[in-house]
């Protein structure tokens, strides 16, 4: 490993000097007219992953803008087989003009790489490449099995990705995955995101009259939709914050003390949630800190609510409909569809049989956990630890990561999200950057982290 | 008052052909361009109003289009002063190809007359003008004091009669009010409306984090402003459909044995309901017909609710902000601003402290009540079985009239609404009519009326 580490530290500018080329390429798959150039950064790529001694490295088609598969599978059967996942798109750069450079002219400035992908993912991902082409290089053969799937259509919400890894299940087969689109928790504190919430996605819509009533004329002899619904949302609560569905927490795994000292070493002060929420008093479970409750417990969440009349002054009626978006967050091991159906039966119990209310599915997908003590997570950890010095801390995040759900339903391979950025990259925003001494050392750890979990 | 009887009687046609005059006046208020209409229909009701021997007519000026006022006092101070209130506007004739005659060239179809205005309200309020003019011309005085307030904004919500009649309350100043723009139960079935209830609308806005968060990084942590709405609408009523605000029912006056035989009168079936809901189970305070929970008993209704994402698919935010509008119809003794301030002071008492909760009030209005029992109501309902052969029933409805309701506050005068319309007159569609008998008999019942209220 140490030749890798050397080399990697040798051609650092070189390997800057591609990371530019690929920054230059304006690869922004929201804009239709910038889809050539979509198209133009997934073949730079294949040519990228070809020279940097991948066996195999191609195009391959979806319904939307392209994937770049790559592998390289000598490691023999024994070894772990990981699963590369980045992003080759980026987003729009409006409003160009308070760009201090280009965004596509990349430029360093006080230690930084500006430009936009720098950081996300274009940055990050190639770090990838450059990792796997130094350990060929100097070594002759990586101590584990690599795949590598770059897609082009993450900003736009990934449309074909899930469709994508059903159809390929079996080239993508895999024990675990890696990606690297997170950030550090600041800087000098390296993060490992171990845990990911899941989604389970409801409509409620509440049938009343056949047209807006008169409430002079009818108010008092009709159940009011929109007062049924409010009925129905406030008995999703109990009165301590937990969430009322009959079985809803039969499948959560409970904090584990490994669990719950990471969370702890997350620094998140109440001042904190106060500044970036604007309220006083947090709510939710008692027992949980902060960190917990958003990264290690479900909760239920009214998305949106409407009925009747929204506009200026009064308008006196019955609304004949009303409606709201519901959504749960699950952590491991809720099922998203088995959530879905526990809602579904738990509202007609408690909805009156005066009107028709409906209960839909929008959406759904799985949570995710990679133990802190599972091998991935600990070779990952030591990675950090070797680049940086420093422990990482480790983190259940609140969101959901629809390709990580899908990667843990379709190839049953949960994910190490060992990200390099770092906050306030601007990563959807005029001057996004990446450290440019992250982006060498995101391939040193990467470096690591193959013979770490080779063991 | 036979001679006036029979002098209505002999000068049928005479009053049908003035009434066709009027009916040909487009007096659209909602049509700016037909304002000047609007205002020759006021100048030719003051013609017919000095004509029909009143002491004074006269077109009074207010913000927007103008009233007509008349007066004729020299029943002397110990008799009763009735101040006839109506409107002169009509409501526009689109979409005029669904007509079958012109709606400004007025046509007698199988004994109805065909025309915009016929019955609502042009009719009916010219068979005052001509009633106080066929008792004058026969008997040469009126055994009450009349005062005429006739509007030409009704159609426009009445935006400028409670100001003027708060400025010329003197002037307007009388012991009850007449009104008849109402309809009987069915035809050969008078009908008096005896009750009003009144309104108070209110508004609740609930104000969380600054800006919708997102519902993975910080469900779990926040209290959900379209929850807190919810929750709070929820605790608006208790199990048994009664309101829960506290105080809410103190000066509720409770149906009299009179008010619930009237309202046994009113044939209202279930399945009428049904069909005029589209619902299947009614719903409200046990112990109350149909008819006794629409005009006999407050409520509590939300209006409109909103908060959030309410479009196609879902999005993962918990909204900053989320509202609803409510309104409360009172029934006296209810005082509007009273329910006001007990609504405004007991959603602080349900609401949690997470949250900023306001809570405005849009509107109001008083209950109005002519006890059936009252002289009024005797003379009116004399006045119909007089004309009609069968005794009126007596109907307090669920809705509010605001300018009844000002009567009521500014001037302590409470109205009888003794209509002549019938259900199916195409109010505010096409094809609008009056049946031509009515319009001969309306006014033999208001000749009766005065007399019968003199004693």
């Amino acid at each position: 490993m140490q030749k890798a580490l050397e080399m990697a530290r040798e051609k650092r500018s070189e390997h800057l000097n591609k990371l530019f080329e690929f920054l230059r390429i304006p690869s922004i798959s929201t804009e239709t007219e910038r889809h050539p150039d979509v198209r133009r950064a997934a073949e730079w790529l294949v040519d990228q992953m070809t020279a940097a001694g991948l066996q195999e490295a191609r195009v391959m088609e979806t319904e939307g803008l392209p994937i770049v598969y790559g592998e390289w599978l000598e490691a023999g059967p024994d070894a772990p087989t990981v699963l590369v996942y980045g992003h080759y798109d980026v987003q729009p750069v409006d409003p160009l003009n308070l760009w201090q450079s280009q965004p596509f002219e990349p430029e360093i400035r006080g230690g930084d790489i500006y430009a936009r992908g720098a950081v996300d993912d274009k940055g990050q991902m190639f770090a990838h490449i450059k990792a796997v082409e130094t350990i060929l290089a100097s070594e002759g053969r990586v101590p584990v099995n690599l795949k590598f799937l770059f897609e082009g259509e993450e900003e736009l919400g990934s449309p074909s990705i899930d469709a994508f890894v059903e159809e390929h299940a079996g080239l993508l087969a895999a024990d675990s995955v890696l990606v690297s689109d997170t950030a550090f928790l600041a800087e000098g504190k390296p993060m490992l995101v171990y845990g990911l919430r899941g989604l389970t996605y409801m409509e409620i819509l509440v049938d009343g009259p056949h047209h807006d009533l008169h409430s002079g004329a009818y108010g008092g002899t009709v159940y009011n939709p929109a007062q049924v619904l409010a009925e129905i949302i406030a008995k999703l609560h109990n009165d301590d914050a937990t969430v009322a569905i009959p079985g809803f927490y039969d499948r959560v795994r409970e904090l584990s003390e490994t669990d719950r000292e990471a969370a702890a070493q997350v620094d998140y002060p109440v001042t904190q949630w106060q500044q970036e929420t604007g309220m006083d008093k947090p709510w939710g479970e008692a027992g949980y800190s902060l960190i917990e409750r958003r990264g290690g417990r479900p909760t239920c969440e009214v998305n949106g609510i409407w009925g009747g009349y929204s506009g200026e002054g009064g308008k006196t009626i019955i609304p004949a409909h009303a409606g709201a978006k519901i959504s749960m967050r699950l952590v491991p091991d809720q099922d998203p569809d088995e959530i879905a159906q526990l809602f579904a039966d738990f509202i007609p119990t408690i909805a009156p049989e005066h009107v028709r209310v409906t209960v839909n599915k929008l959406s759904g997908g799985w949570p995710s956990i990679t133990p802190i003590d599972s091998p991935e997570m600990k070779a990952a950890a030591a990675a950090l630890q070797a680049v940086w010095g420093v422990p990482p801390v480790f983190s259940r995040e609140g969101g959901s990561i629809p390709v990580i759900s899908t990667f843990q339903k379709v190839l049953g391979a949960s994910a190490v999200l060992m990200g390099f950025g770092l906050p306030g990259s601007k990563m959807h925003a005029p001057n996004e950057h990446f450290k440019e001494d992250h982006y060498y050392k995101a391939i040193e750890a990467i470096i690591h982290y193959y013979h770490n979990l080779a063991g």
